[in-house]
C-alpha cells in the first residue's frame, strides 16, 4: 500500500508529472513544534542538482502544509504536506508505453495497471515519490530527537570504495547529527574523493553505479519492538526501507557478515559500563534481540542497485510490435542515487522508530 | 505482533515449555484438500535431530488440526493447528532469569516483560516456534501449486563454503521439488561434504557458524504486488523473513552484490522467448522491480547468525547481583541452524506469496 | 484513525479553519473513467446554504484532485483530491478553549489534545470534513454502477416526522438513483412538507432537531463479506458510518425493531423468483445473513442526534476558572443535519462496499 | 476477520462439531494475575442450560490454555485458550446443504463457501463460537477492572418488556459487579417475571422473540478513542459488536431516540461536581463525543433478533432440485438468546476497551 505505519501512519500520493506530490502524517502527538527550517534543510539533502554526483535537474521541493500544524505546533490532526509539481505538462501523452527501460518498474506496471498507470518521469514509481518520505520523516526526527533518539546514515559504499563502518566508530550524537546536516556525509573524509571519482567514471561511461547507505539509531530504550513472532524491529524497519525505491537488501548489525562467523565470534558480550547500564562490548546484533531494542545504537544497512537509467544502449522489448529491439534512455539522472538516499533511508528510520509500540509514550521529553 | 498477513494471516502462539505451541491460519480458500502427509514431511524436514548438523534432542511435531478442514478439505473457516510440548515440566521454576546469554533475546525481553515472560527453552523465542510456521507454509505451498507456484531453497553458504547458487542455474519445478523434499539440500551435491565439515568443526570447538539461505519462487505471473511504496514484494517478503529468529539480513536478486555493480551490468535486459513471452536474460533484481513481479523467479537470500547457544564460556552480567559474570550455554543445540531453517524460509515465502493481493483469485488452478 | 478501509483505503486530512481539506484514496482500480461532473454534483448535495433547512453559509468545495487521475481516468497510483478553505483566518486566535459547548467534541478533545487541536471552526471535528468523504464516495459510486451496485439513501425520518420506509417499496436502480441526485430526497414526497415544517419550528424556536437516514444497496451479490466473526458486512459498514458526525446509532433491515419480533415473523422466507434466483418474501435481515451478503438489498439506518450547535442559552463550565458558567452558540447552524447527511451516509455505504473483500475483481462490468 | 483488534488482538477459530473451538489472544501486558475462578464463571453466564430461558443442551466450556499464561500470570506472549467439542461426530455427513435455514447465514455461506464450509451445528457461524469470546472478555475485564474501570450489561428488553434503562439509575461498580455476576440481570428485579414469561410464551408457540441488551463501562477517564474520523470509540466498539451473532442495531447513549430529540434536549450541560471534575446532568452522549470519552459512562445497546431457528414450519427453497419446499428446524434452540448474549456483550466491550489507545499504559493500577 501507499500507507505504512500503525501508530503514525504515513500515506504517500503523487505522480512525477501529475500536479503535485505529498504525504498524509497520521498519529502525531499534539503540541509537537515544528522547526520548518530544519525539515527544509533535510528535505534539500535529497533534492536533485546539488553537486557533480546528482542530476543537474532544478526541482522546488517546498512543502506546503494543508493541515495538522497550527503555527508550526501539531494539532494532533493529520498533517498533510503537498508539493507541487513545476514541470507538469499540459499536454495528453497518454500513448501507451511500448518499450520498456530495463530494471524499472515499467514493464511490471504495464501489466499490473493494464497501461493506465502515469508513465510520464516514472508516475507513482517515480524517485521523486521519496521527497515528501523526507517530509515525513523530518517531522519525525524533531520529534524523537526530543526524546533523546538521533538518527545519522552515511555512504558505507559507492561501487567497491567503502567508507568506514560504524562498527569501527564510538557513535555519538555529535556525529550523527553531524552526518545528517550533510550531503553525501561520510566517516572518513578522505574516502570521498574516491567515492566522487567513482561516480563520474560511471557518468563519463553512461553509466550508473550502486552502492549501500549505513545508518544509526541511538537513545532507543532497551525493551521496546518485538511485539511478537513477526513485529521485530527487524520486520518494521524492513518494511518501510524496502518501499524505498531501488533498495534490494537490508541487515541488521553484522548481517550478511554474521553469517561467516563462529557463535563465539558474533555474540555480543554483556558487561556493566561505568554508569551502571548494561552494554554490549561489540554489537553485531545491530541494537536488536529477538526483535526487541538492546540499547546499543540501531544498526542497518541498506543496498542500493545502481540507477537503472543509463544512456547506454540496452536491449529490450516492444510491447506493441511484439519484437525485440534496443533503447537508450536519455534525459539527465544520477548515475549514483546513494548520495540522495542518505535522508531518505534516515526519513524511514525515523517513521519506523515512531512505530514502535510505546515509543512516544515511554520516553520522556529531554 | 505474532500475527501477520492481510489475506491470509498466520497468528502464531506457545511457549517451548508450555503445553502447546501452533497457530491460526485465517483466509484460506475454501475447499481446497490438503495431502496430511506432506505437511508432516515439511515438518520433519525442521525437526530436530536428523543428523550431525543438528541437534540430537527428539522432538514430536504431530500437530493436531483444530478447526477448519473437514476430510481433508479446508472449510475457509480459520485453520487452527496445536503442537503438544511433550517436554513440559510441571515444577515452577519462574526464578528471575539472573544472567542473560549472549546472542539470546533474554536481556531486552527481561527489560521488555519485567521478568514475566517464559524463559523456559526460550519461551515464545524459541526456535521451536518455527514449526507452526511450516505447518502453515507446507499447507499454503500445498494451495499455491495447485496455482503453478513452486518455492524451494537451499544452503546458499554456510560459514565460508558456498553452495552454486541460483543464478548459475535454470531453475525448474522439478528442481525446485526436489530441493523441497529434502533435509539440507544444496545445489551442488559436491560442496554439501564440506558443508558438513565447517559444521562439525564448529561443534568440536564447541562453537556455532552462520550461513545464507537462498529461496526461489517460480510461477508467480507478472503484475503481482507493488501496491503503493510500502506493498512492494521486497516489503512483504522481508517482513515475515526477518521473523524467522537468526534472520539479519534479507536480499532479492543480485542484493549487496548489485550495489558493486554497474547499471549496464545490473540491469536485465528484455527479450521475447520462443513462447512469446517477456523475459529477462538476467535475473538480478529477483523477479521484482518496483516491488511487482516480473514473471521471472522471485529470487531471495537471508542470512543467518551463527546460533548463539555455545557451550564456550562468555561474557555477560548478573542482573541481580548487578555485576560482570561469565556464563556457558549448556544443553545440546545446532551448531548451524540453516539446514532446518531452510524449510521455515520456504514456508515464510509461501505466506508472503500468498499475501500478494489478488494472487489466489487471479490465478487459476492447474 | 482518519484512515479507514482495507482494500480501498480512505484517509481524511484537514480542518475546518487551515489551509484546505481533502482526501487520499488508495487502491482505486486503473482504468475507471470518472465523471467529474457527477461527482461535483454529489458534493453539491452535501454543500450547505441550499435551503432553509440547511444553513445560509457558503462554502466552495471544488475539489482539486492532485494525483490518481490523468485524463479524469485512474492511474491505480493513490489519489488525492484538496477542497480549499476559503475562510481560513490569518490571525492566530489559539487561546485557550474556556467554555466547551455541550454536545460537541470540545472538551474531550482539549483532555485528549492537551489544548492543541485546532479549534477554529470545530477543527478536525468539522463536519466539514465530510466533503472530502462525499468526493470519495462519488468516486466509488460510479465504479461500482460500473458492475451493477447502485446506492440511495432518503430522510427516514425528521424529528418524529417518518417517510415510507424502504421496506415497503420495490427497490429499484431508478428509485435509487432518483434519490442520489435529489438534495433532502423523500420516498413519499407527501412527507416532506412536514419535515420542513419540523426543521422550521427549530429553527424559529433557537433549537435543532435529529432525524434518521436510511440507506439501501442493490445489485451486491450473494456470498461477499463476512470474512471470519468480525468480517460481516454490519462490522464494516458501521465502523465507517459511526464515522459520520453526530451518527449515534446504526441498525441493518428491522434492527431494532428486530428485537420486538417473533422469529416467525422476523426470518425471511426463501423462494425462486421467477428468473431462478433465490429471494426472500422479506428483507427483515437487510441483506445480510451472517455477516454475509444474501443478495437482498442491503438495507440500514443512521440515527443522527440534533444539531448541538444552538442560540438557546445552555448550561456549561468555564475551563480556566473552574467554575459553572452558561454558553449560547452563535453563528448559522444547520438546525437539522439529517437532509446533508444523506449523500454523506451513501458515501460511506460505498466506501464500505468497496471493501467487501473480492468485490471488484468478482463483480463484472455490466 | 475472525481476528479483530489493533493494541490487543484477538483471533477466534472453530467449528460447532469440529474438534474445538478456541482463541488466541494477543498483546495482553506481562505480569496479570488471572483469576480462572472468575473467567469459569464468566463462562457459566453463557453457556446453555441453566434455566427456563436457555437450551437444555449440556455443553462442557472448560478452556484449556495452552500458552501465555504462567502459575496463572501473564507471559506477554500470545494466550490461546481452546475448548473442546464433545459433540464430534466421527461420521462424514458433508453432504450438500439442500434446504437453508431461514434467518441463518446457511444461504449466503453455501454461496460464498460452494458448499465446503462446515454446516454441522452451524460451523464457524454457530453461538457456540461466542465461548471463546467470553473467555478473553473474561482475561480482560480482569486487566481492566485492576485500572478502575467496570462493565455490566443488563436485558434492557425481551419482545416488548423493558426494563429500567440505565439513564435512570446513578450507575456504580457495585451495580456493575452485582449484574456482571449473574445469569439474566436486570435493574428492575420486578421485570424478570414478564420477561420469562414473554420467552415461556414463544417456546411453547415453537417460536423465539428477541430482545436488546444495555451495557456501561465506568471508569474509562476522558479522552480516550477518537483517533481521527473513523477511529471513535462508537466505531471501534460497533465493529466488534456487529460481529456478535444475531446482532443487528448498536447504538450509544440515546442512540435512535435522540434522533426523536430537540438539541436543547439532547445535549448535555456540563457541571463541575463536588470533587471538581467536569461532569453532564444527563449522559445522552453515552460518554462518547466527538468519538472521545468525556469521562462519563459508555453506553450502548445491542438489538437481537428471534433466535432464527424454530420448530414451526417455514417456507424454503431446495437448493439442489431448484424448487420451492418448506422446513421446520428442529433439536432444542433457546427462544431467546439475550440471556446468554449479556455476557458477550460485556465480553466485546471488554476487548473495545482494550483497544483505545494508549488505555493499558495511561491508566494505572488501583
Amino acid at each position: 500500500m501507499s500507507t505504512w505505519g500503525n501508530q503514525v501512519k504515513i500515506s504517500i500520493f503523487g505522480e512525477s508529472h501529475g500536479p503535485a506530490i505529498g504525504c498524509v502524517l497520521e498519529g502525531l502527538p499534539a503540541g509537537e513544534t515544528i522547526d520548518f527550517e530544519a525539515v527544509l534543510q533535510q528535505m534539500a539533502r535529497r533534492a536533485p542538482g546539488q553537486d557533480r554526483a546528482s542530476t543537474p535537474r532544478k526541482e522546488s521541493d517546498t512543502p506546503k502544509v494543508l493541515s495538522g500544524l497550527l503555527n508550526n505546533v501539531t494539532t494532533g490532526a493529520p498533517l498533510c504536506a503537498v508539493i507541487a509539481n513545476t514541470n507538469q505538462h499540459s499536454a495528453d501523452y497518454r500513448k501507451l508505453l511500448s518499450v520498456p527501460r530495463p530494471g524499472h518498474a515499467d514493464y511490471p506496471a504495464w501489466v499490473k495497471y493494464h497501461g493506465f498507470n502515469d508513465i510520464r518521469g516514472g508516475g507513482h514509481f517515480s524517485g521523486r515519490l521519496t521527497a515528501p518520505l523526507v517530509f515525513a520523516g523530518a517531522v519525525c526526527r524533531q520529534i524523537l530527537s526530543r526524546r533523546g533518539i538521533i538518527i545519522g546514515a552515511h555512504a558505507f559504499s559507492i561501487g567497491t570504495i567503502k567508507d568506514m563502518p560504524f562498527a569501527k566508530v564510538k557513535i555519538t550524537n555529535e556525529i550523527l547529527s553531524s552526518l545528517s546536516r550533510e550531503y553525501f556525509p561520510v566517516l572518513d573524509a578522505e574516502k570521498k574523493a574516491s567515492m566522487y571519482h567513482e561516480i563520474e567514471q560511471a557518468r563519463n561511461e553512461l553509466n550508473s553505479i550502486g552502492g549501500v547507505v549505513e545508518c544509526a539509531c541511538i537513545g532507543v530504550p532497551t525493551g521496546f519492538g518485538g511485539e511478537g513472532m513477526f513485529g521485530g524491529v527487524e520486520s518494521i524497519f524492513s518494511s518501510i526501507l524496502f518501499g524505498i525505491p531501488a533498495c534490494k537488501g537490508v541487515e541488521f548489525g553484522a548481517g550478511f557478515s554474521a553469517a561467516k562467523l563462529h557463535g563465539s565470534e558474533n555474540n555480543d558480550a554483556y558487561y556493566y559500563d561505568e554508569t551502571g547500564h548494561v552494554k554490549t562490548r561489540t554489537n553485531h546484533a545491530g541494537g536488536i534481540l529477538g526483535g526487541i531494542t538492546t540499547g546499543m545504537p540501531i544498526l542497518f544497512r541498506c543496498a542500493f542497485k545502481p540507477t537503472p537509467s543509463i544512456a547506454q544502449e540496452q536491449q529490450s522489448v516492444d510491447l506493441t510490435r511484439h519484437e525485440n529491439t534496443t533503447l537508450s534512455v536519455c534525459g539527465r539522472h544520477d548515475p549514483c542515487i546513494v548520495p540522495r538516499a542518505i535522508p531518505v533511508v534516515e526519513s524511514a528510520a525515523a517513521l519506523a522508530l515512531m512505530n514502535l509500540p510505546g515509543i512516544l509514550c515511554c520516553t520522556a521529553e529531554v
